[in-house]
């Protein structure tokens, strides 16, 4: 292992077979903490190449299971999102794809951060649950088309202990790493598509379009590598996605999309992510076919009942998803008016999550318990006119005094201005692997 | 220590509390190896600015005792060299000095490399001991201006368990944190003038001049800076030290240095060390009186006898120094006879110093016996003429077989060639701390 940290310190290129060697050493405790940090500070230094990255991912991979999603018939479809504040997209993308006949698994997480993840918001319906056993997970995707589970299986497990002592060595962002530790799970995870959510902006992790271009770039190059039909959208979180921040009040406003009412910037999203899935399956000719598809299965009420399937199959209440007043909602709301009036130039999304998260709606630590029922609603967004004490948000809290404290942050973090901002779009980029070249190496 | 590794990352400059901190920290426990071996690798590829070296040097300092030599009247020395073949010096300078009426006061250790070091070369004297307990080391200093400690005192553990932690990451070979290494220790030592011995050349750390140069003008400026007179001379490892290269045969020739019997490279070494001394201790005006001093009391005996004493005062047999034919030689004596005639051209100092370390002559583990008793006499030198047949140098081997692997490997080492090479010099630079900018920082 010394040889192998002082050759990534001179800038020198790993082999497949000493990048196997390390990872397998390191998940089986061979190589201590210590030499891998060396390693990973080493790499943040110089780099990996593209084929050093996939060797990295490809062997985190195959440090744990591999789901054999293969006695499912047709391509199966997966979705990650790079993450950011009021991203509810998988609760819609899923019942649509799965709508349209292809087949969606996923592997979800808990969230860490602003709100809750997936898993959370799902679990605002009473009895549902993610605790699916591997057979459980097959049965649902076979006859319903759609399961989220939360960890059914050991996947890349390489990763998990890799992140772990990253995050506390000051070498998490590093471009190969990242992209390595969400693709080794994708992969890992069996599906045949895997489209990728890349967030940029303030309240994403990539603030700055180039680099979550060249994040997507890294990720998409990986998929198409390992033989996955892999796309990446890169989308706006110079704002929060959609009006609803919090855990419930996120889930009524995926029911709303589903029954066409969504807000245009989220279900512009919805609709790039879901596109890409189709044209990836084949199942669409061009962006114009797989948008009408989309669009025709919301109309037709089949993506809502779909999603009320899916609640229903993993043991939910699935009469919420038909009266959304059933949620549990925080005792109170307070409204956050605006002291000038003018159009909305910008909303801070990062301020915006922690508020949200000071309310109780996100985790600060993994044990964190969350509350469920409160949140932010967004009443106003970008290009938004408002005028004086006008509300620009609502706040849901479950404590008064907390909720009282968290007006300031949230009325700050809107921008107001005379004039209309320039419209600058949801969609950023759209990154996908046809045609890319495999021998370029464009990693720092 | 999140955000000190991440600020070191970025370049940005530590200050002296957070080091103070990391170091405090690190050596109670508090923080762990895989952060501090990420904070190495950052530091090898960001530095550390002149005041940040000094700082770290000082915070690894204090972390355990320092000595107080203060109740022995004038100014006390010490002397360091970064390692080399053949290298005696010590062993010839320290009774010089002294002789001269400046006490030496000095912590050695045990060699780990090519021969051993000062302490197992000492042990050559039967009896003879390091393990002198503060008040028996002072008593010597004291009464004969000479002790040679092992480990008498708890000298920068923060430096021990950093290094050991340096040398498993590929952290080693970074100029802020070799040069703070060394001079922890030097200064914890309490002596009031520093002399450093750096090596230079195939068979040194430093290959390069430059390199012996940074690393020279680092530890003269943290030396200069903590308040000590320090000064540094640069002398070339290109070939052995002296022709002696073991253990009891290097203490032979350094009683023949004492008896006004030196090799001309290794007594330009001793005397440019010695000079550097008298100097800074105000008992020489320039180098010129100062080396005549040092001709003078090895010419009149004073420091051979000085020597006998200070072997006496540790509990040695002095009769060995008036008497070197009692040192225990190996059984086996084998010619390295030359196979061509020429001028020595120059002799590879790392291929005889793992000649002697396979004849059991150093360690390879810290644990590892070590035979004093074998090594390699150099019957030629850069410069000098041989014909074909004429011994190049003698093995001693305890054990003839390993003996004649080893010629092999001994006459390689070896370049001849038809033209007398151009004489290099052992002494490359000088390096004194007067004048010294200390505002600079001239780290990578």
């Amino acid at each position: 292992m010394y040889d192998l940290i002082e050759k990534k310190k001179e800038g020198r290129i790993l082999t497949e077979e000493e990048i196997r060697w390390m990872i397998d050493g390191y998940v089986r405790g061979e190589i201590p903490d210590y030499q891998m940090s060396a390693m990973m500070m080493a790499i943040c230094f110089q780099g990996l190449n593209e084929k050093e990255t996939l060797d990295l991912t490809l062997s985190m991979r195959d440090s744990g299971d591999c789901l054999d999603l293969s006695e499912i018939p047709g391509k199966k479809a997966d979705k990650h999102s790079t993450g950011g504040v009021g991203d509810k997209t998988s609760l819609v993308l899923a019942p649509v794809i799965a709508s349209l006949g292809i087949p969606m698994a996923k592997m979800s997480g808990r969230g860490l951060g602003h709100t809750g993840g997936t898993i959370d918001k799902l679990e605002c319906f009473p009895g549902f649950t993610t605790g699916l056993n591997e057979e459980k997970f097959m049965e649902n995707i076979k006859n319903i088309g759609i399961a989220i589970a939360g960890q059914t299986a050991n996947l890349a497990p390489a990763d998990k202990k890799l992140y772990a002592l990253r995050d506390v060595t000051a070498t998490v962002n590093q471009m190969s790493l990242i992209a390595g530790s969400i693709m080794s799970k994708k992969l890992a995870a069996g599906s045949d598509i895997i489209v990728l959510d890349v967030k940029t902006g303030s309240g994403a992790f990539m603030k700055r379009l180039e680099d979550a271009k060249k994040l997507a770039e890294t990720m998409v190059s990986i998929g198409t590598m390992a033989g996955k039909k892999t796309a990446a959208v890169i989308t706006d979180m110079d704002q929060p996605l959609g009006n609803a921040v919090g855990n419930s009040i996120e889930v009524i406003e995926a029911i709303e999309a589903l029954s066409g009412k969504g807000p245009a910037d989220f279900m512009q999203v919805v609709s790039a992510l879901g596109s890409k899935i189709l044209m990836l399956a084949e199942r669409a000719a061009d962006e114009a076919e797989a948008e009408d598809m989309i669009c025709r299965c919301i109309k037709s009420g089949a993506a809502k009942k779909k999603f009320a399937e899916f609640v229903e199959a993993q043991g939910g209440d699935a009469s919420y998803v038909w009266d959304t007043d059933q949620f549990k909602k925080a005792e109170y709301k307070i409204e956050v008016l605006s002291e000038k009036e003018g159009f909305i130039q910008k909303i801070d999304a990062a301020s915006i999550g922690r508020a949200c998260m000071a309310l109780g709606g996100g985790r600060e630590r993994k044990d964190s318990a969350i509350d469920l029922s409160v949140g932010i609603y967004l009443c106003k967004k970008r290009g938004d006119f408002v005028k004086k004490k006008e509300p620009l948000a609502v706040i849901y809290a479950s404590d008064r005094e907390r909720g009282e404290e968290e007006k300031e942050r949230v009325r700050n973090a809107y921008t107001i201005g005379a004039v209309c901002p320039d419209e600058s779009g949801t969609i950023k980029a759209v990154i996908d692997g046809i045609g890319m070249n495999n021998a370029n190496s464009f990693y720092i």
